[in-house]
Parts: C-alpha cells; structure tokens; sequence
C-alpha cells in the first residue's frame, strides 16, 4: 500500500489553532456540538485522515465507519477519471421511474454480487435511515397496525421527545467476555432473552396487535457493542418464523466486511438467515435486500438512492476481491482482540470486556469520563478512535487496516493508558 | 445553449424494445411498477432526455424537478474535470463530526447565498424526507408531545398502513381559477380555511395537545398543485406567531427557482416569512434552514448530507445568476399559462384549471384515464410529463425551459389533445 503513510505526525493539539477558526466559522451556520476536528480530505490516504492543522492521524474510526478503502483510495480516483462515469455524477436520476440503462447491470456488480444468502432483491435508498425505515414498510400484513419487535436501540438523546412507534422493545443480551470463558452464564442469559421475545410475541398478539416483524443487529452497535452467539440468532430466526414475523437483520454498521465475513450475519452459518437485510455506510449508499415474497409497492421517494455510489462500490467491492480485504480483516481482527486482551490484563482496574469479531471490537473503560479523556489523549497522539454504549470505546477501521497498523495502534494506545493507571 | 438539442426526436414508441428489455432485467431485482422507460444520460442534454431506444424527448418532468440546469451542463463537467474536487467525490464525510475544512466556505458560496429572508442557519440531510422528519424535530418544546399542524397530503398509497403522526390536518383551501377572476370566491374559501385551522389549533389545545408548529407548502404539490393567495399565507403566518406556534415552510418542490423566484414564499412579499424552510431536489441535496432561535441539539447521522452535492449546487447557483434564469423562468411561465389558457379555451370539456407560478404549471384532466392516455400519447410524440392530484397533468421543466420551447411544448400538446375532443 505505497499510497498509504507509514505514521500518525502531529503537529499541534486537536483541534488545532486552524480547526478552531473553523469551528467558529461554522458555529454561526450550524450546530457544532458533535464536530472533532475539521479535515483536509486531499490529504488523506489510506488508514490516516489529515486536518486542517497538518496533523496526521490514524484512523481507526473511518467516519463512523462509513470509508470502506481507506481515504482517497486509487482505483476511486481511477473511476473518477473516467469521461465514460462523468455523467452518471453530473445527472442524478429519479431512480424510481427514469432509471439509467445500465442500472440493473451496475445493481448485479455491485449490491447483487454480495447479496445475503436467499436474498435475491435489493433496494437502494439515499441514507440508513431511510433504509431502515422503508425496509420495515415491506414487512406484510399492514405491519403499522401490529407491532415490530426490536431488539436494538440508538443513542437516547437523539430519541428525546420523538415518539418511539409502538413497538415492543425485546432485551438484547448482555454477555460476559471473553465468550469462550463464560460460555454456561451466556448460554443461560441469551436463553433468558430469547423466552422474554417469545413473552413479548404473545403479549402483543393477546393486545389483539400480534407482531409483524422483529428487527436485530447482528452487533448491537450504538448500544455499546453488545454481542451474542450464533445460537441465540438462529434461534431468534426460528422464533420469527415459527410466530409467522418477518426477520430483519440491520446491518447498517456491521455490513461490509469489518467483522471478516461481508455480512456479520454469515457468522451465523444459516442458510435462512433472514427476510430482509438493510445496509448504509461501507456500501456507500442506503439500501436493503429482501425476499422475493416481500414486495414492496409502496417505496417511493424523488431520488430513491444515487447511482453514482453504486459505481464506487463496484470499485470497493473489487478491491475487497483483489486484495482479500476479508481474510485481511480477519488477521488484523485476531491481532487487536488480542492486543485489547493484553492490555485489560495489564490494565484491569481500568480496561475490560474486551470484545470483537473482525476488527469490529470494543473495550469497556473504568468510567465515561475516564473514557473522554482517553479518546482526547489518543487523538493527540494521533489516533482517532470513537466511544459507543456508556462507557465503550469502539474501533471502526477500514478494511485496509493491517496487522502492522494493529501494532502501532496498540503502542500509542499503551502509552497513553499509561497515563491512566 | 448551442448545447442543447433543438427538439424531440422518436425513433420508437415508448417504452421502446431495449426499455421493455431492461424492465425485465430490473424487475428480477427490485419492483418497477412506476418506471416509465430507461435513460441514455450520456447522451440527453439541455431539455431533452434520450432513452436507451435513442428517443430524444422534450422534457417538463425533470426527474420529478430534480434536474435544475437541464442535463449535463457544461458548468457541471467543467467542475468534474477540475483535479481539485475529485477528493470531495471519494471521500464521503460524516459531517456532523469532521467536516471538510472548507465546509462553511461551500455553504456559504451555496446554500446560504440564496437562503430565505430572516434565515441564518442552515443543515443539510441526504434526502427530501429526512429534511422535512430532521426539521420537524428542530421545534422546541416536546413537540412530538404536542401537535404540528399540516396543510399537506402526500399520495395516499404511500402513506397506506402507515401510522401518520398524530397531527391535527388543516384543509388546504380549493380555489378557482384563473385566481384573478374569482378573487371574491376564493378570499371567502381561504377566509373558511384559516378558520380551521384556529379551531384547530384551539381544540388541540384544550386537549392539552397544544399544536407547536404548523408545516404548509407553498404551492402544495403532490397533492395537486393547489395555489393559495400571498395573504392566505401571511395570515397563516401570523395565526402561527399568535399561538406560538413554529411556522415550517416545506419548499422541497417549490424551491430552486422554478416558481420565477428563487423561493416560492418571496411570492408573498413578507419580511418574516417563515422559521424553517426545507429544501430537497433542484438544490441537489436535502436539507431546511431555520432561524437562529431553533437550534438542533438533536439532529444527527451518519452523512448528513454530501459536500459534492454542495460543489454541484454552487456552479447551479452560478448558471442561474449568469444565465438570469429566474427571470427566463417568469417569461417562459408566463407563456406557458398563457397557452394553457388557450388550450382550455379550445378544449373546454377536456381541460380546465389551468393554474400556475413561473414553470411551476398544472392543468386538470377531463378524468384520471383520460389523463393516462394524454400522458403517454405525449410521450410518444416527445414530450414528458407528469401527473399529480387526481387528475392533473404538472410541468416541472427545468429553469433552462425557454420560451421557444414552450412554444414548441404547447405544439405538441395542441396536437395531442386534437385527438381526444
């Protein structure tokens, strides 16, 4: 990867002097509460995003894990220097009546190549949102008259004072790790959780509004990384089936390859794994799969997804093959588990629950401001990492994120707990 | 505009061999009950959309008004060949959290170079629907506890079976037109509504569901192209500040110039107009300004918008300014009613209700299936339209439309009416 730098180089704190000037600037047009830093994306490449200020960091967040490649990765500008792809950016379509000729083509190299199991069928949508949101439109049976059953949920405060749907919210489990040591207590605790849907189902059907659907991320992501086994999903599948409710996986951040397999369902090893698959982020545009039985008549919207993403995912998807990014992955995954392992050994009073699948792991720290602390005083370091849950750190890489980069994150991290003990 | 082509060309009937083709292929992946034919945007230009069977047709639809400048402008290739801005295309960022460095800067040079009178902020969505639910979530006070007020519909198939928010509806008043002729029908008939809607407002109030805000478009769209006088809205606006209550202007289709202002709501002349405005399609990306006083604490994902969007839409801003196009929008609008007049003049059981603002045009259909077949005879003579309402045919060309090709336009639409006396 000679695209790549071979380091973080900082230049001054974070934000720096230039990020500040920035953050007024922008403080005066919009709300500012949530920005980092800003960025100067030309700069950018590979593992590391550069600011403003010059500074040069390691990225083990991506956007929210949302930069599949890496940034400004070369066969993306090769894309984009094609007069032949010029068009499809310059002549944004309404997707839904006027699609371009090769839309059909582009959908089979692209999200079709890399369908879930049984899903032969595949929306795009404009952003994840809106891919969930018009996924659950598909489940049958005027689902908005019965219930969905979740099992996942998004950070509070953006949920103050909206009204959530009226849905039953099942419990997702909360394990002990590392899974391999507390395999009985998880057994018994997803077990608790699987009988509490089933509770949930009859409840609702005896409310005369029986459930529709249940939607799950393979990860509870925003939750705070909250795992579980392939037991507990397939069995939470079998359960849908058996109450006739559609199955839903959200993969909205645990789709495209950052747990090792494309789908962090696949883990599962079902050949049914579900009825509908929504995704957004690291396959650059919003969408959902589904099965051929649910057909959706009623999605529309003026742009209804961007063909322009679809090109640059045909580009993605490529260079996952090319370069197998998966078994990638999979070794720069088992390499940070470990390293997290070691450090919560080293650190115990202050790091545990070290957990992951892929590089999509996550540590508990002492407390939540223990944590801010440990986030600023990596980033100064040059290492941008991103919190989830109360009081989790979460690491989102791309997946060009090697072993090599592995173990120069997990100095700089070292160092800075250091600081913590 | 040596770049435009100089009028339809129809090799095929449409949708022609390779369209039905393609609809096939597509339809193995994804419904495609709305589709109307498949596009060669290579090759369309200017006010013309070919198809994939080499039609060239003349077109009044834009991409559900999507397409402000006509297609690929030069202005917009030219940007794509600057090397500068190819980093803005391949590195989609999670704005809310690390903008580009010269975020502010694209908005000003965009966005906010055209904002709404009393508006000084502004956040961008990735599409129409996000900006309207975000927006809506920018009103203070617990408003998903309290009611919003709406005076618009959108299709009733899209919203089959899915739960509305619990918001008091406001008829949107029914008028007559031409509007200068029924001044005193119409003034009682908008007199009727806006009583409504502080009745409205009262009764949720002694609900003890105070309304916190109140949502109206301009000219309201989809459900027709129904016009209300700039007193209605002043009016309206002034019920909102007597009760408190957030007045949200919805301009996500009659935004971006097409009315001959750059905002339909400039039509009424009032210094305040309003406190949110939202935007979507011929601005390229979602999004709503709002006053200073609302701020959105709340609003977060993953994108929020897409910064190339904001490229494209400042050298749109740039064409228009250059080009003078509002003022072309209110000529060639003007002629266009004028010809819709005529037309019902000339065909007085087929066509009535010619109504309009700049392009912004609607006529009404002797019924909806004499509509279909006007719709689709057109098409097949080279000029694309669309429906809205129940029976309405809508024009929505793009702000390049000139008056030689309304001329050229109502040609055609003579022709084809010729045959349905």
């Amino acid at each position: 990867m000679e695209w790549d730098y071979d380091g973080p180089c900082m230049k001054t704190a974070v934000p720096g002097p230039r990020s500040m000037e920035r953050l007024k600037q922008l403080g005066e047009i919009q709300n500012v509460d949530a920005i980092n830093f800003f960025c100067n994306y030309e700069e950018s490449r590979g593992n590391y995003l550069v600011d403003v200020d010059g500074n040069r960091m390691l990225d083990v967040y991506t956007q929210i894990s949302s930069i599949p490649i890496g940034y400004n990765h070369p066969a993306l500008h090769k894309l984009m220097a094609d007069p032949n792809n010029l068009s499809t950016f310059v002549n944004r379509p309404a997707l839904g009546i006027l699609p371009p000729g090769n839309f059909a083509d582009k959908l089979a190299e692209s999200l079709l190549s890399v369908a879930p199991s049984g899903m032969t069928r595949v929306q795009t949508m404009a952003c994840g949102s809106c891919s969930n949101e018009n996924a659950y439109k598909l489940i049958p049976e005027i689902m908005w008259y019965r219930g969905c059953l979740a099992t996942t949920h998004s950070k509070a405060i953006h949920k103050l004072d909206i009204p959530s749907l009226d849905w039953p919210i099942a419990p997702f489990p909360r394990l002990q790790y590392p899974l391999e040591e507390f395999t009985r207590d998880n057994a018994a605790e997803e077990a608790r959780c699987l009988e509490e849907v089933e509770d949930l189902i009859m409840q609702w059907r005896q409310k005369g509004r029986p459930v529709a659907g249940i939607v799950v991320e393979p990860i509870q992501a925003e939750g705070g990384d909250n795992h579980a086994s392939a037991d507990f999903f397939k069995s939470l599948r079998n359960i849908a089936r058996k109450h006739g409710c559609a199955f839903h996986v959200d993969e909205v951040q645990t789709g495209g390859g950052c747990t090792g397999k494309f789908w962090a369902h696949e883990h599962w090893g079902s050949d049914d794994p579900a009825d509908i698959v929504s995704f957004s982020k690291k396959l650059l545009t919003g969408g959902y799969y589904h099965k051929t039985d649910l057909q959706g008549y009623r999605i529309f919207n003026t742009w209804m997804g961007d063909p322009s993403k679809n090109l640059f995912l045909v580009e993605v998807l490529n260079v996952i093959r090319r370069e197998n990014l998966l078994e990638e992955v999979t070794r720069s995954g088992k390499a940070l588990l470990q390293g997290l392992y070691a450090l919560q050994e080293q650190y115990p009073g202050l790091l545990s629950r070290a957990r992951g699948q892929g590089t999509f792991c996550a540590i508990d720290i002492r407390d939540d401001p223990t944590r801010s602390k440990i986030l600023l005083k990596a980033r100064d370091k040059g290492v941008l990492m991103g919190g989830c849950g109360e009081r989790s750190i979460r690491f989102r890489p791309a997946l060009i994120f090697k072993e090599y980069h592995v173990a120069l994150f997990l100095n700089i991290f070292n160092d800075v707990l250091a600081e913590f003990k």
